[in-house]
């Protein structure tokens, strides 16, 4: 292990992944922290470049997220989809119109040629967030769930099959032709490098994206810094999203040992729940309140994060 | 002159075609008007497809545009707008939520290679309007304005510069390889067509572009039937929009003469102000209350004009 330094680099991907950025955001200095989002549940719809866990964190780090429906804005209005609709045009996706806002920005940018890159980093300026805000990649990687009802993109999945049809597999098309985006090469490289944390996030659909992009597993593993991930489990049922229901249709039992596996050469600490147990050879196990409520939570999660990343050698708070 | 028939086809560009059209939806069947509308205007704007004047004469046959701005829909709300502005995108072209909605819808078909004409024909199903209302080509076309600033797009000069640069030429680009669409064509070639209605739109701007795509001369000339057009001009000065300014800045007196000159060959009548004189060899002059101040003057005037269009060898009301 490298001496430690003061950056941290958070790989995520919606929601709870966004929870847990946001925590490290109010506990690190700006330019301490790197927050790496999956790409692969982007897709076009209307015509718009839509990147779901990117606007995700960028709107929880920005404050002006929908804390009830888990995606949005807050204070959204519905303008566009009213007359959408009225139009006979497609309902089954809902944006608001803050949120259409951001997309026509991008989808206009990317048309230009712009990379997601510069896009998300010109937004997350416009919004005020401190920390770089970075997508895994500049080139498009979709996430494609093979399922008994054929295969389908994610968000057709996700949202208009609402996760019913049995998932058989997960790819990522694209992924084998993307590069790390420059941002993300960078933090993972950097001299300051103090630890990587895996959010709370779905690891099939949200961690493997990031993961399956070329260099990104080396990056991980030759960064020379501790490892933790934070299991997206309690209790052996998924906090938020399809979690549980994934593993299940992918064979493999609702446990935080299966989550371990999954990471395994990849991480060298796995946060469970404080009720949760996890027998994992040659793996720290540490049990916090993994449960973000709410603001205070996250940050609290986030700093007993810190100090086990940091001082990984002692006894963090509350052991 | 062919035995008069039922069918009007009717030829415009915005906010004063657009209420006279209306006025003639109001005074006809719907399967016994065609309204084919200017799209030199068109562009794109943050990605989405925009077509000023198809919009302007939706919304205005549908009863939802808005009276007072001359644009948009009535009862906007500006939800997409003021976040555009907060995340820094551009703000020089306004766009209403129900509007964007349309610009989606129209965007996304016409990148799945849909055809305008087959989009246009839909919304205006969906916002119940019963006259054909057609774009003049599937083709696009764009009105270029060149200027002592250099040479502009039409909505840069007359949005973003409000028409303050000096105008030396008009040109069409694309209008050589546009063909008519094919529900215009086969408007102005129907059996049963009655009269050609020039609307009192910019002849420079909103109609020349609708004349300029190859074949729509021939059309006009070879339909058989009455041609009238309605001056855009009231005692020297354009109702609405740039005309007046149009046409100084291209060396034109601002009368009735210039406008029939303009149209010279192809039509047979002029209905021009009350108020106002023209002399045009070879042409039939009418006078009538031309300003169109609310829905019930639209109707009035239409009628006016049906009049003179189909009983063309006696004498219209009021004469």
């Amino acid at each position: 292990m490298r001496a430690a330094g003061r950056h941290i680099v958070a790989l995520c991907g919606g929601v709870g992944g966004a929870r847990l950025a946001h925590g490290l955001a109010q506990c690190l200095a700006p330019d301490d922290l790197t927050v790496i989002v999956n790409t692969g549940d982007d897709f076009e719809h209307c015509g718009l470049s839509i990147s779901p866990d990117l606007d995700t964190v960028l709107y929880t780090l920005a404050g002006v997220a929908n804390r009830e429906q888990g995606w949005g804005r807050s204070g959204e209005t519905l303008g566009v989809m009213d007359a959408l609709k009225a139009l006979g045009g497609p309902d089954w996706f809902l944006l608001g119109d803050k949120d259409i806002a951001l997309h026509l920005i991008r989808t206009e940018a990317l048309r230009a040629g712009t990379a997601l890159s510069a896009v998300m980093a010109q937004l997350a300026k416009a919004l005020g967030i401190g920390p770089a805000l970075v997508p895994m990649s500049d080139q498009p990687v979709r996430t494609m769930v093979d399922t008994a009802d054929g295969l389908l993109a994610f968000q057709d999945y996700f949202v208009a099959r609402r996760c019913a049809p049995v998932v058989t597999a997960i790819r990522f098309d694209g992924a084998a032709v993307a590069r790390p985006a420059p941002a993300a090469l960078a933090a993972l490289q950097r001299p300051d490098l103090a630890g990587i944390v895996f959010c709370p996030s779905n690891p099939w659909l949200s961690m493997d994206p990031i993961l399956a992009v070329p260099g990104m597993r080396d990056l991980v593993r030759g960064a020379g810094v501790p490892v933790l991930a934070v299991s997206p489990l309690i209790g052996g049922q998924a906090v938020k999203g399809p979690t549980a229901k994934i593993m299940a249709k992918l064979g493999l039992a609702c446990t935080n040992e299966a989550i371990a596996a999954h990471y395994a050469g990849l991480i060298d600490h796995l946060v469970i729940d404080t009720g949760d147990n996890c027998t994992a050879p040659g793996l720290t196990i540490s049990q916090r309140d993994i449960l973000m409520r709410d603001e205070p939570d996250r940050a609290r999660l986030a700093a007993e994060i810190l100090d086990i990343l940091t001082g990984s050698s002692t006894a963090p708070h509350g052991d």
